[in-house]
Formats: structure tokens, sequence, C-alpha cells
């Protein structure tokens, strides 16, 4: 099947739906692979969603809401009956299910739950918060018993029937219940039939508390290529799974998160768009009054060389190009030392060293803004000291946020602060107050002002 | 096992180094897990690696060499003799060896090659670019006749000893070698023995050409939960499988890079402090000299008002406020909407909507600025005349920017200019000029100075 084209297979449904045709609207959808049902779904009317969700079969109702937002999921399940809602969770993998019952009001939840075909499913997954391993992991996984020959073992995957299809890894627990253990399903199939389990196993299993951050369980699964990660409690007992799919959407979450806290804002834990415009006001206002109080700061640097500023006023129009070239080579570094903090490229014991790398590359660029800085003061039509006093302090003030773009970062690490908090704005406004006193003192010394 | 600590590792180790023990350090370094083993490995002195390399089991300095960032390990490589890298090279993943040999030069990597085992599961991979689907496929798949019974597949997957424990979904193919279907491992264990293939597979399969981008393949992998990813020729002719611990790879590659963009630096390519200070320097002065050219339109706008300024002093000392203040909003509103952008929370078709949120964003966040900023001004002893126009400057210079910062990455994305090139650095430098206008203009009018 190839990849149809989501606007046209809307506008077929609109089509149908326009003509009341109701079956032909969820024939065309159902066509679909999961993810296109749930945007083309997501594109519909509200009306026509709550109409179409109950006729839909379960399964592919339960895909949709997999798929959509959820938020947007959370509003359609308080739209449909219990009934309705019971049949389309019977479908879903446990964990999904209980993100979603975890969203809607606890009496309705309680309704569901108890029309649940494996309530004991979903209902321990209700427990955890859900950027925790516990909130991540599925409780549909199968343990098998040590003793078990690699012929039962293959007998157990026949009978068992779970929901969702990416099964790749067994787990292997002894008389106590504690996980000793995981065999691939290549492994079964090439093992002889009467061998048992406890030779077959792989028995370093790596494995996560049900408290752990999401990030870290995301950390743990890239560095080890691991496609499965077992969650197991306080006596190593078995209680989920962790399945790679739900992973790949926390690196992209926590991705989102860093670049908003890299703009200056705090993460709006929502899609943009269903975002109210009061949320996204409170996430940022913070941020911007403190730049704002700090950053006037810059101003009373300014006031102290009132005299110097009413003698030569021309010493004011090199302020913005000052402060904006040295924020934009602060920003270059906390960006490039934030992500290798991030990724692992540099720890703490290279902080050193890095902020070493950094000088030689501030020297580097700041001897060429200076010699441009001339050029562009001279072509200006400025006198040959203030031409010098600011290729000097353009120098001065890269190689100084080259410095201290690698140094702030590298103290809230050790700190054990979140170094996104010292990005792009931040930067900015440390540099920007700095760096006029850089100007005015070499202003001064040059001009002979004082 | 559990995860020990690699400074004690390493320092064992070294101990063991120290007294000429060399079999004690291997037995020491192979009892640690793979990505552990690189770390470990990565921090001996150049001389030890190059010593303990040909002494190790070939499959652990495969595992060690496949961990190793490009560039330090094709410098190994460089340093070991071709008969020791042949070794290495027969027990990694024909992907990781393919990458390994692109990276010396192209007689060692022929040598090298002639001595494989398997070199025609090596040499096709050569041919792709490193960041397409081509250069992150690996050849070591499994493809079944459509004719085949579960029976004879599973028979097949016995035969097969691939260097890879990842193995999930299996590849049907017809009389032509064109690819009809999937099949999972567990889908070959339910089915009933004499079933064919053909009826148990899956026929919606999702594949990409060999020359896809990088990005794309992670995309698609991530939007339909995939962990194995099919590569085909232009006649549908299988020709790799992309696996899921390579997508999670690029996925962080390509946040670094636009991380770094971000920051308004071109991306490095490589890790940080293996970087060489020239290529870091290369890699952002173009930008910052750009920035720093547009940045003294800046001074001339400022240049302009030269008579005001002369006037009224206290007009610079709120330059950097105002400056800083519309920077921060407009770096807000980019990094968010280019990660909306990003993820696919908003599309093209959602600019004026995108555009319209930011503008409401923007009157709310501009009048707490304005209050904040009057408040300021009075307390810096200011006139009422000049608070009044600073306050206005920065409402104003607030919504502008939030404007401007929903509008330039839509504008991009619509003209398929990647939307990063216009994230903070940028868009600092476009507000400063255009924001500084707007205060002098107010203040004049204000002020009425002229």
């Amino acid at each position: 099947m190839a990849i149809l084209d989501p606007e046209t297979v809307f506008n077929q449904i609109q089509v149908a739906l326009a003509q009341d045709d109701i079956n032909r609207a969820i024939q065309i959808l159902e066509s679909l692979r999961g993810p296109d049902q749930a945007d083309v779904f997501n594109e519909l009317d509200e009306d026509d969603k709550i109409a179409l969700l109950p006729k839909l079969d379960p399964s592919t109702s339960a895909d949709i809401l997999e798929d959509l937002e959820d938020e947007e999921a959370a509003d359609l399940m308080r739209s449909i009956s219990s009934d309705v809602a019971i049949r389309i969770l019977d479908e879903m993998e446990p964990d999904e299910a209980a993100d979603l019952l975890g969203d809607i009001d606890r009496q309705q939840a309680e309704t569901i739950l108890a029309g649940l075909e494996n309530p004991e499913e979903v209902r321990p997954l209700l427990l955890h918060p859900d950027d925790s391993a516990g909130g991540l992991m599925t409780s549909e996984f199968l343990a098998l018993r040590r003793r078990m020959t690699a012929a039962e073992a293959l007998q157990a995957i026949r009978r068992w029937q779970p929901e969702s299809e990416n099964v790749q890894y067994l787990f292997v627990i002894d008389g106590q219940d504690s996980l000793v253990g995981v065999v691939s399903l290549r492994q079964l199939i090439v093992a002889a039939p009467h061998s048992i389990l406890a030779d077959v196993m792989n028995p370093d299993v790596i494995t996560v508390q049900a408290g752990a951050d999401q990030e870290e369980c995301a950390q743990i699964m890239a560095r080890y290529d691991l496609t499965a990660l077992p969650v197991v409690n306080g006596n190593r007992r078995l209680i989920g799974v962790i399945t790679i799919d739900d992973v790949i959407d926390v690196i992209e979450e926590e991705t989102t998160e860093d670049i908003q806290r890299f703009g200056g804002a705090q993460p709006l834990d929502a899609p943009y768009l269903s975002t109210r415009i009061s949320t996204v006001f409170r996430k940022r206002v913070g941020w911007l009054m403190l730049l704002l109080v700090t950053g006037s700061l810059t101003g009373t640097v300014m006031r102290w060389f009132e005299d110097e500023l009413s003698a030569v006023v021309a010493l004011s129009f090199f302020i913005p190009l000052l402060v904006g070239t040295g924020g934009n080579a602060g920003s270059q570094t906390t960006s490039t030392i934030i992500r290798a903090l991030a990724v692992g490229e540099i720890d703490l014991g290279d902080a050193l060293h890095s902020i070493w790398h950094e000088l030689r590359v501030g020297l580097l660029l700041g001897l060429t803004m200076a010699v441009i800085a001339y050029l562009r003061a001279v072509t200006w039509g400025s006198g040959q000291g203030l031409a010098l006093a600011v290729s000097l302090a353009i120098f001065t003030i890269v190689v100084w946020a080259n410095g201290l773009g690698a140094f702030l970062p590298i103290l809230a690490a050790r700190l054990k602060i979140d170094p996104t908090t010292v990005s792009g704005p931040v930067m900015s406004t440390l540099v920007d107050a700095t760096g006029l006193f850089i100007y005015f003192m070499i202003a001064k010394l040059i001009l002979g002002l004082w």
C-alpha cells in the first residue's frame, strides 16, 4: 500500500460524511495505517469524530486514540458512552489504556476499569507518574520459569495473545518470581527443543526501578541498543517492560523541552496549538521579566559613563553591534557545550579542557571580528581612536563570551542544575552588561576621557 | 551484573597495565558490557590501546570499535596490522564494518575487504553516502520465499547466523526477488507449521529507497513504530534493512545539529573535543561575521537619531534593555515554532493560526513588560515622558518580536529552507535594528523632539 496523501483521503471522507454515508467514511478510514488514521481523524469536526468513534472497529478506534494527543483523546473519551469506551480500551496496550484513564475524571475511569476484560493489567500502571519508568512501562509481558524447556516456552508463546506485535524478548524468572535472565525469540527458535531456559538465556539483564526518570530509561536503551527494558521492584520482581517505541516518543518530548528552554522559556508540556494563550504566557513571562530586570543592569553600567556618552555620542552607535556580537558568540558556545554535555561527549572531568578549547576558538573569532569592526568604524567616519577602541573591545568581548559560554553550563552541571537554563537569552543578558563595561573602560583609556 | 563504576574499572586496568599484566587487563575489560568497554578503552593511552586491541577477543574488539567515535576508530585501524583488522571486521555487523572502511584510506580498505569472510555483504554498503538510507542500512537480513511454509522458514532461521541479535522481522520476496511482505518471528511461531508465508505475512510493508535522507527514515520508523525498515531499489528488490538502534543514533545526531544551528553555528559533524580549533572557528565565523555586519545596521539607525541622542543622553540607557527584551521574546517564539514544525505539531496550513497565537501571547507579554519597564524608568529618575516612551516602545517591540518570531520560521519552511537557520541569533539581530527604530520614533513623538 502506498502512503496516501492525507489531504485526498480527508476530502473523500468529508464527501462521504456530507452524503451521510457513514459506512463509506469508515471504510476509507480503516484502509489507512494507524498513525495516518489518527491524522485524518484529527482533522474532522468534533461532531463527526464523536459520531464515527463508536461505529469504527474497536481496534481501529484504539489505534486512533493511542496516536492522538493526550488532551484530545481524553476529550473524546468524555463524549462517548462507557460501554463504547470499554470495548475500545480492551483493544489497547495496557500502558496506553492507563495513560488515557489517567487523563479523564476518576469516576468515569473507575466505571471503565470495572468493565475491562483484564483490569488487573491496567490498574497497577495508574499508580506511577507519567514521566517515570512505571508510567512508561506496559504490564503486557511474558515471564517464563527458568526450568522450562525451549519447546515449552515456544508453546507458551503460541498461547499468549498480546495486543502488541512488537515482542522480541521474553523474561525468565526464578521460583521467587525474581528476574534472572532474558531470552530472545530467535534464541528460543535456534535452541535445541529440550534445552532448559536457564542454559539458553542471557543472565546479564539490565533493569530499572519503577521510579527511574523516563530520560534515564531512554539513555540506557539507546546506550545498550535495547528494544525492551524490564522494570523491577525492590525485590527484583518483574513488574513491567518498557518498549522502544515508547522511548522514541520520550526522546522527542525531551528534545522539545530542551529546545524550548534554549529559547528561554519553560517547556509547554503540550502541543503548541492546543496550549492556551494564558499557559504560553505563564511559561514565558518569568524568564522574560527576570532577563529584563537583570538586563537593566546594562543601563546602570551606561549611567556610570553618562559623561563620556554626552561628550562622544558616537560611542553609543557601537553598543548594539558590540552586545549583539558578544551575545551571539556566547550562544554559539553554550549551545555546543550544553549539547556535548547532554550526549556525554564531555563530562565534568573535561571542564578545563573544554574552557581552554573555547578560549582558543574565541581568540581566533575575536581577532576576525576586531578586523571587521575596525573597518566598519572607519567607513562610518569614526576617528582612529574610536575605531581602535571598538575593535579592541569586540576582541575582548568575544573571548570573554566564549570563556563564559563554556564555563557557565559546566558550572550548572556541576551544581546539578539543568545546563539548558544558562542557554541563549541568559548568556546574552550576562554578556551585555559585562561587555559594555569592558567597552567603556577601553574607550576611556584609549580616548583619554578621564 | 551490576553496572560498574567506570572510574574504578579504569583504575584496575591501569594497575594491571603498569604491572605489565596484560592478560589481567584484558580479563577486566572483557567482563564489561560493550558500550562500557568502549568508554573505558577510550580513556586509555594511545599506546595501550594499540597494544590491547590485537590481543582482545576479535568480537570484543569489534564491539569496542563499533562504539567508539568514527574518527577514533579509524585512527586505531590505521595503527593495527591488516590481519588483525580483518579478524575484527569479520565479527562486525556489515553496516558498521562499511562505516569504518569508509573512514580509512582506500588502499588499506581494499586490502582488508579482500581478506574478509563475506566481502560481498560489506562492499555494496560502501557506495552510499553516510547520511542516506543506504549508508544506514545493513545487508544482513533474511529474505524468505513467499511459497515457503512457516516450518521451513523457522528452519532457515536456525541455519542463519547473523552477527546481530536484534532480529525480529523477516522479509518475504517473490520469484522476481521483489519485496512482497514482512513477517515477525512471533507470527512464524504462532502460525500452523504448514501454512505458507504468503498467507501469514503482512503484505503492507513500508519501505524507503537507498537515497532517502536518514532523517526521513527516522521519522518513518518513529511514526509507524517500526523496529526494522527495509530499503529497496527501483525494482522493489530488497537491498538492506535499517534497524532501530541505528535510527536512535541518527535522532541524537540530528538533534545535536539542530541545537548547534539554534546557537547560530554550523553543525560540527564530530564530537566536540575531537574537533580541531580551526574547524570550530570555521563553523562559527560565517554566521558571526554576517550577524556583525547586519548588526551594524542598528548602529546606522542610531546615527539617524544622533541629534536626539545628544539632546537626551538618557535615551541611550534603555537601548540594551529594549533590544535584549525584544531578542529574548523573539527567541522564545522561534524556538517554540521551529520545534512545533519539526515534530509536525503545526504545518504550513496552520501558519496564520500560529502567528495569531503568538501575537496574542505577545500582547500579554508586552503589557507586562511595559509595566515593569515603566517602573524601572521611574525609579531611575527618568522623566514621565521618557518612562512612557520606553514602556510604549517595549510593548510594541515585544508584540513585533513575537509576530516576526512566528512568521520567519514558517516562511523559511515554506521556502524549503531549514527553519533552524532563523533561530536565536538571527532573530535577535533582526529585532535589534527594527526595535531601535521603533523606540526612537516613539521617543521623538512623545518627547516632542522634532
